[in-house]
């Protein structure tokens, strides 16, 4: 058989898988924020009735298993991976979280990158015929972010104006090779990109040129333009992210601005939430995809969407011993209908 | 097309993907050890004369990137994709090692299961036409580990007999649509079992379970038996682990114990090394595949493995929150003729 790649980065699918089912639970702030009413759940407090952030992060994506297979009218034995991952140390929350799951289980770690690498794979495995259902899911929280990257909540440190907000929740999807769409039907997986940046209160600029190199590989693969999309959509770069990106894609030949938002700016009303320069974590692009984006995608509001989650691959460790960001993105084009 | 798919966790692949090439780099004390003349590289401290262990770790992956395509007579732009991570938070030798790679990125977490994670996805994109050639990599460090999940190295803490020795090493294998064999022809992914273990310093026993479901589930689907293969070998269950999953494995109808030995056994004299129940650590079971397995299989001297890397993915954050120790196995058959 013929490969399926085109270009350096990119994978046509050749029976384009079907996205049949989405989930996400949020937190109290995501929950107040402008796209509450797309959210399937907003929990009452951050503990979500545990005695840590950890455990409540696992419950999150727990629940969120729990409820993308009850909206996709599956069970547990009828998915033949989970691919999933977070940002704690060790992905604890998705191995604490599914480890009751009975489901071969697949773990990735792509920071904030994870929901578009976890559903590049999975598309990968069902249009392969490796599988017939595939779910794929991710978290991150405030307060369990916080604690393991930056300092104590209780300390109450001031943030900088180019600081984001890590999103408390967490979002699923159910890949299928049976379905109605909307269907995956390119993947353009990213390089790790980095560009020697230090500072750690600025991830959108250290992320913005990765997602640049994967937008535009994607555009130079498929010979897709940004018109042939209604919104094309970045993970967590934020306000100064997304800036930036935006004029690096421009001066690569494609410009992006009249399709493009992030995630990150779209989950918070920044002014009110005080949110600084956005929201970010892995649970940022996949509570956004999950709750708002699929669902203008089923109402026809949009008919084709490039969704490229963001990640900044550091460790703290890597922070004191001096070293620059390593970033992803990968891409993953969606559409109503088959071309 | 019919599905690859053969019981619930096995796929069966359709055009088996050929292992090109391997390469491995160790550390000093693996480098004394019964496997030491089938390593490519053995480093003479394990600084690898970079400043910080991660920075040496990271190194490790780099340069075993780097001999694991001169071996196979490839540049990094003939691979379409590296499968790769390891055990420091936020696969920081992975990312970091990786970075100047330029070629598309899918990190990926299963504790020391890591490397035939990665395999396992890598044999399913080159077999479903995604890619051409894949490299999948990864690494652990003793003194990076120690540090992080243990006790700081000079403290001089004294260790049970059922602790383990984290390998310092990397290795890699690069999968192609194109060769001559060793040939990937089924592949068993685990879930995630978790039997209430809470010593992490007995993760032999933890991770014992997760084998042997992952193995009676591989001889289920398959139809095969113990004495369908030549070597049935798991990734680092030790002394303690090793027994345990004979045993667990016998009470499930299979009688391995003729062909089956542990990776973590093989490459330490645990008497005169004093490591204790035996090597662990993702590049346990990595280095010995990429060393001296893939050797044995070349020579012919054996002709059908099933390697089964294990994984115990805990963190410290939940160990001290009062977790057990959820594990996690996948296995990988590989012969030198499809049947």
């Amino acid at each position: 058989m013929a490969t399926k790649r085109i270009g350096k980065q990119t994978v046509k699918l050749q029976n384009p898988p079907n996205i049949i089912a989405t989930a996400c639970i949020v937190g109290p702030k995501e929950g107040e924020g402008p796209l509450r009413l797309y959210f399937d759940e907003i929990i009452d407090d951050e503990l979500f009735g545990e005695k840590t952030w950890e455990k409540a992060e696992s419950k999150l994506m727990r629940e969120t298993f729990a409820k993308v297979l009850k909206k996709a009218n599956k069970t547990a034995e009828d998915i033949d991976y989970i691919i999933a991952g977070d940002l704690l140390n060790q992905c604890l929350a998705a191995n604490f979280g599914l480890r009751e799951s009975e489901v071969p289980f697949l773990g990735v770690y792509g920071a904030c990158s994870t929901m578009a690498e976890s559903m590049s794979i999975g598309s990968m495995l069902v249009d392969g015929n490796f599988a017939d259902n595939v779910v794929c899911l991710t978290s991150s929280h405030f307060c369990s972010a916080e604690k393991q990257f930056r300092f104590p909540l209780e300390l109450g440190t001031q943030r900088p104006p180019t600081a984001q907000w890590t999103v408390t929740g967490s979002g699923g999807v159910v890949i299928s090779n049976k379905g109605n769409g909307p269907y995956i039907t390119h993947i353009t997986t990213g390089k790790i990109v980095d560009m020697g940046i230090k500072d750690v209160n600025n991830m959108g600029a250290a992320m913005a040129p990765a997602a640049m190199d994967t937008i535009v590989s994607h555009f130079m693969d498929t010979g897709f333009t940004p018109e042939d999309y209604d919104l094309i959509v970045t993970g967590d770069l934020g306000a100064v992210g997304k800036e930036i990106c935006d004029e690096l894609t421009r001066e690569q030949g494609y410009n992006i601005s009249k399709v493009y938002n992030d995630c990150g700016l779209m989950i918070y009303d920044r002014q009110k939430q005080d949110t600084h320069a956005g929201g970010s974590g892995c649970g940022c692009s996949a509570t956004v995809f999950a709750g708002f984006i699929y669902k203008k995608l089923m109402e026809r509001v949009i008919n084709k969407v490039l969704f490229i989650a963001t990640g900044a691959l550091l460790s703290t460790t890597s922070s004191q011993q001096g070293e620059s960001i390593p970033c992803i993105a990968h891409a993953v084009s969606i559409s109503n209908t088959i071309s």
